[in-house]
């Protein structure tokens, strides 16, 4: 009989990492404070073409409750607001790295 | 003045990656049939506590039509269906692998 390994806690664990990363606009987010080091707002709104502020502001506040990534507030006139990974943000960056060469591909593949 | 890299390229290929593994459980979905190969309907639905038959069939018909992966249909009384990766359903292993890590730390990580 072929071996029978049980993968319920890998399974759950990917469950885990996707009930955070969820949303087709979360690692996007992610990777432009992976490129760019620190982003403001108006910076990702731009680089993500197609995202409305309200859900980026969604986004942005649910990443950060997670401890993905920390807001600044750098005293300017007006006041300059800009996005960075934590370091447990940072901990995504293979992941990051490895979807965009994926994506790179997928692209190609899907357009012949 | 600091270097300006444009990453435009990198970001759209990560929107272009997780427009295909969007949802919080596409990526669930492929990582059983990466640890057990080939699954049947109601084994997956096991494997992911959670997800209801009309979702799960929703989702297996969207990534076949992603062709990443295969349906088998098996000339058993009554007939069984399996789903398994494509080889191009393959080529997305190792983003599995890093998840699962990265979901199993983030789980201790939350748990405290």
């Amino acid at each position: 009989m072929a071996e029978q390994v049980c993968h319920k806690a890998d399974i759950m664990a990917i469950h885990d990492a996707m009930d955070v990363l969820n949303g087709k606009w979360k690692i996007s987010i992610l990777s432009t404070m992976c490129y760019y080091n620190r982003r403001r707002f108006s910076d990702i709104s731009t680089d993500l073409a197609g995202i409305s502020n309200k859900q980026l502001s969604k986004e942005l506040k649910e990443l950060e409750q997670n401890k993905l990534i920390e807001r600044t507030v750098l005293a300017t006139q007006p006041v300059t607001v800009e996005y960075s990974l934590t370091e447990y943000g940072w901990t995504l960056q293979g992941i990051i790295d490895d979807l965009a060469k994926w994506g790179s591909t997928h692209r190609k593949v899907i357009m012949g």
